[in-house]
């Protein structure tokens, strides 16, 4: 595309690039945006051979990219795209280490809840934002992504007082940016309440997902886990709303119940899915179990909501996880 | 064995000569009964070679016995253990044909709840005998049985009221012949509580050990699992209780709570074991569902005790037994 930028191009530091960082970071840079990658297994590879990304969207070969497995070679970017799995936040003290400009927007690319809380204490709290995909992208190899279906990413302002923080000019100019690069946008005006509704599908389906070995057609076609993805939204739904009232009260800004039918409705028009924790599984990854059910869990009690359902997956999933651990270090001896 | 019975040898039916009627049916004509086995898929090979059975207590080659293939054949029993698989349970009204005496013992070995329900309702419920077995014992082939270890059996009166019998003439004559047969007894007053204590066990192993592909120690040694165990039990024993309140209130007629406990450390005690439902769950063979978890969710329900962790549980198992019903039925045609 050579369609000039109707705002000058930007900087932008990669942080992870695999399904989701390689994916939208090479639409960034087809734009004509500078687009720096951070990467880890595949920087050989993709120093010498770039991005490859097949997409419905259409085909896009980047054979020349600024790769990088150093962030403190990385220049200062105007925009920081964490795109690791939840499961790596812990490395975000050590992978940030561009100087702390106030100017510097931080967008996190994550499911789940709280992920934002990972953020080291030298990022401006102002210039977070959270994005939530809704993308069915998978990495096939060394810098060669396979973009299958969707690619809309929702944007919010993050607060760590999990209030509505509205749409500010940081969300829309972002929003100019992905839109210009064929990066379909949506705005919230309250990122927590988001991230919930995000949890309402995320919740029974990447756990169920994995503990039942299954797709999302096959949960919903069977009527006993149809009955059981219902339940878990449902507490989903319940946490969300006695958070919502007990940080707005009376504001109405909770999830209505008519929402959970729109999800499994939604749900059945899709094309049968495997989730991206059972793709994790499959692949022998570590899943994001903390961020989806460990921090809802958590949030449940904070306010006293009892959810046995999400909590017996949430068992689940660790013991199958901590069970592959067992065996994977067996299997290293 | 030549020692002499004590009491008069007497005509044994065994209903389904499996891992369970294949062993004991095989003690009992050690002895010196008359033992009667009716057979299914094995009958040909058994009548043929006879059974085989390796055990922990003795190996026993019995050659040649009575075997039947149509119930029409079977002579009148003393005694008519049923031992199939209470998956099995909608056939007893065409199995058990045997003209119905008054004085005709049923010994009903199967775990759950209910199962004496399932007997044709010719027969006088006051000559069934409920039987919990506490034996770990495989069918390894046509009529080649392995008892690996256990092999107790508890015994109880059934009563349609749910209260507790005493200790009747007709166990105390069973337990005669069964110990004589090498055969360790133990007889409980109150069957249906006794049937709960065993679901206490039953519920949690032989759903999860399904449900996340392991065995009995890997489910205590995870502490995930561990607790998930634990809440299963008090589900069950909670459930257990609220019934044994209302049927005889003020009597103490309960579990207690320190049950739980003695079960965890009982099951650290034992061997790795894969329980019944998982061997017959990797064998592609219908599971106990109904009678172990089904059962137990609606005698929940009867008595409004809510058990979200039994209710997922049982949800779970019957969405992997339907989907592996559905991929027989395409990998037959």
């Amino acid at each position: 595309m050579n369609i000039p930028p109707t705002q000058s191009p930007k900087n932008y530091a990669i942080i992870g690039t695999g399904a989701i960082g390689g994916y939208y970071g090479a639409r960034l840079q087809e734009f004509g945006h500078s687009v720096h990658f951070l990467l880890h297994s595949d920087y050989e590879h993709v120093r010498q051979h770039g991005l490859m990304v097949e997409s419905i969207q259409g085909d896009l070969a980047l054979p020349k990219i600024n790769a990088y497995n150093d962030p403190r070679q990385m220049p200062p970017a105007d925009v920081v795209i964490i795109a690791l799995k939840s499961t790596q936040n812990h490395l975000l003290s050590k992978l940030l280490l561009t100087p702390s400009q106030d100017e510097t927007v931080v967008l996190i690319l994550q499911n789940g809840l709280d992920v934002e809380q990972s953020l080291p204490p030298f990022i401006n709290p102002e210039q977070i934002i959270g994005g939530l995909c809704f993308i069915c992208s998978n990495k096939d190899g060394p810098g060669h992504i396979r973009h299958l279906d969707y690619g809309q990413i929702t944007l919010g302002a993050y607060g760590a007082d999990k209030q509505p923080h509205g749409i500010t000019p940081i969300m829309q100019a972002l929003a100019r940016d992905f839109e210009q690069s064929n990066i379909p946008v949506q705005l919230t005006e309250d990122l927590y309440m988001a991230r919930w509704r995000k949890l309402v599908w995320n919740v029974p389906f990447n756990g169920l997902s994995v503990v039942l070995d299954t797709a999302t057609d096959q949960l919903l076609a069977n009527q006993e886990t149809r009955a059981l993805v219902t339940t878990l939204m449902t507490e989903v739904v319940i946490t969300a709303n006695a958070w919502a009232e007990k940080l707005s009260p009376g504001q109405g800004r909770g999830i209505p119940t008519a929402f959970i039918k729109q999800m499994l409705e939604a749900t059945e028009q899709m094309k049968p899915y495997r989730t991206s924790m059972k793709i994790d599984y499959d692949r022998g990854r570590p899943l994001e179990i903390e961020a989806i059910l460990g921090n809802s869990v958590r949030a449940a009690q904070e306010v006293d909501v009892t959810t046995p359902y999400m909590t017996m997956l949430y068992q689940q999933l660790n013991f199958l996880e901590q069970q592959r651990q067992t065996e994977y270090q067996y299997s290293r001896q």
